[in-house]
């Protein structure tokens, strides 16, 4: 069994992997040694020693991606704060299983294995302006059923979701975690008008002030949270205790992973920033998180579609590092 | 035959195809109806509409990239501005050739057709502080080398290069085609201190005071130029000439694609800049071109690596953009 509790969660956090060590600095001997000037290659040299730390070996592979998709719905929909009406969140996961989304042509175009994991849509949780979103025994569930979720014969995982109404479970997630205004988190999300932002926003404000006792991050997670929040921190741990290393989306992404980062020190070394999204608080939140995003396309559309298009970066990295030649094996000069 | 002369392929670039206008449009009512909020996907949309536009359909693939690498030898090299010796360019080109460089690796995770074309290494170009670095009839085999080496079949061109010195003979070209002083323009390439700089920025001011009276791109292109940079700048033109979109490279790439673009207006629409590479003055080359890079991660290394990078990003775009159900197709409220 994962774990039948928060504190369960809690005690798994605490005892996660680190990187391998001998990998991370037989990686760096050979980054060293190959046809290039040194750091010619910028970040793809540090993602490949990041990632062959954490797969343990100093020249691996990447062949196996996953992506999983997270789907639920909201309570707080209701109030008004999406452009779209939350039947939305049933059709797509729709369309994700019938291969005809942006995270469907991405996955593939990367060659990513792609699941959908649908969370109780039938059953939105509880409008977190009156109350905790979820119960511990839904949060649980959820976060199992993300644990549960991921691979354990991937070598990379992205999490993506889908939820009219996240993000504004995120932006008071945030708001909760890293203080600053509920207008310094809260946003467009899929393109809502200035009224339903300014009710969006009192919306935020009204949720963080009366969760204003959680605890940790967990506990914000299920107060503020959704359950496909909670997939994806539940995949993300689990990535953490199998040595996936994982690129994170971005706004909701991002939310859900701090609340992994807010319960214990360290619980997002395995994961990169694949991109900075347009929801203009998404920056602000990896700056507070320490994530330098690989890519800044103006992308927020979630699904995991930042994440994904970055497996493109990551592989060209992997490739570099595992395939070049050395100056020795080439016969170049090392000047 | 392409061309015998500057002349002639000043005529040809004064004469070269627009995208196609019925493309453009039925791609922008394409991706209006696609299964995301509108403008979701960011630079993704942009990205995929330009790339229909050019290859003149609505609903594009991508799926036979060709890169090309250029290589030669300069004569400013001998005074000193490299961290590595000449003899490096050919040995490089033995690397290309037997597949252990990085861009080998890129080309190879990309699905992209890898060429090497290397031109009269045992014959560098001219010190271009002494008289100009070619003749027009070397930089015309140079530029027609480019043309000849791109594949008609192709669906996007990356170009890429290699030759010690080139970054001095980049900065000297950006220095006369966009002005400022050397030392604006002049940066530490594949890695020289600060003796090494210094002395490198003087050999760009002397340079560039010695060819002021060059009359446009293509002029300072034979002036201060090198081989792999006007093969370059042949296979971008060919490029349009076929409405093969082009991932343009770094400094020494983007100096060589400023020569088409100071030579006639809009020689550059079907490119588009793939990252901003770690040379200082990319930054800015970039800026006075109005290119904005898509990837920023502090590659230096040219060889076409960080276009190459970016064809992922492409590839990405296309897919979504071209295998995305409508919203009519999926049963997806459009809120």
């Amino acid at each position: 069994m994962s774990f039948d509790s928060l504190d369960a969660l809690r005690a798994r956090l605490a005892g996660m992997p680190d990187p391998d060590q001998a990998a991370l600095e037989g990686a760096a001997a050979r980054n060293g040694q190959l046809t290039k000037p040194p750091g010619a290659l910028g970040r793809l040299e540090d993602l490949a020693q990041w990632y062959a730390g954490w797969r343990g070996t100093p020249r691996p592979d990447l062949d196996a991606p996953q992506v999983i998709v997270f789907a639920g719905n909201h309570g707080v929909a209701a109030r008004g704060v999406s452009a779209f009406p939350p039947e939305v969140t049933v059709q797509m996961v729709a369309n994700f299983e019938q291969g005809g989304a942006a995270i469907n042509q991405l996955a593939r175009t990367f060659g990513a294995r792609m699941d959908v994991v649908p969370l109780d849509l039938d059953q939105p949780t509880a409008d977190f302006t009156k109350g905790p979103a979820m119960t511990e025994g839904e949060v649980v569930a959820a976060l199992r059923a993300g644990w549960d979720a991921v691979d354990p014969g991937a070598d990379l995982l992205v999490v993506g979701e889908m939820g009219i109404g996240n993000t504004t479970s995120a932006a008071a997630i945030a708001a909760r975690l890293f203080g600053g205004d509920a207008a310094d988190w809260t946003g467009r999300g899929t393109g809502v008008g200035a009224a339903a932002l300014a009710l969006k926003t009192q919306v935020v404000a009204d949720a963080v002030a009366l969760h204003g006792v959680a605890t940790d991050g967990l506990d914000v997670l299920m107060r503020l949270g959704g359950r496909e929040l909670a997939g994806m921190a539940g995949a993300i741990a689990r990535a953490r205790s199998l040595r996936i290393p994982v690129i994170m989306d971005g706004f909701i992404c991002t939310a859900a992973a701090a609340c992994l980062a807010r319960t214990q020190d360290g619980a997002l070394d395995h994961v990169v920033a694949g991109h900075q999204s347009a929801e203009g608080a998404h920056g602000r939140m990896l700056d507070a998180l320490g994530k330098e995003p690989l890519l800044s396309l103006g992308l927020r559309l979630g699904e995991g579609s930042g994440a994904a298009l970055a497996i493109g970066v990551l592989k060209g990295a992997i490739a570099c590092h595992s395939g070049m030649a050395t100056f020795a094996e080439a016969g170049v000069s090392d000047g």
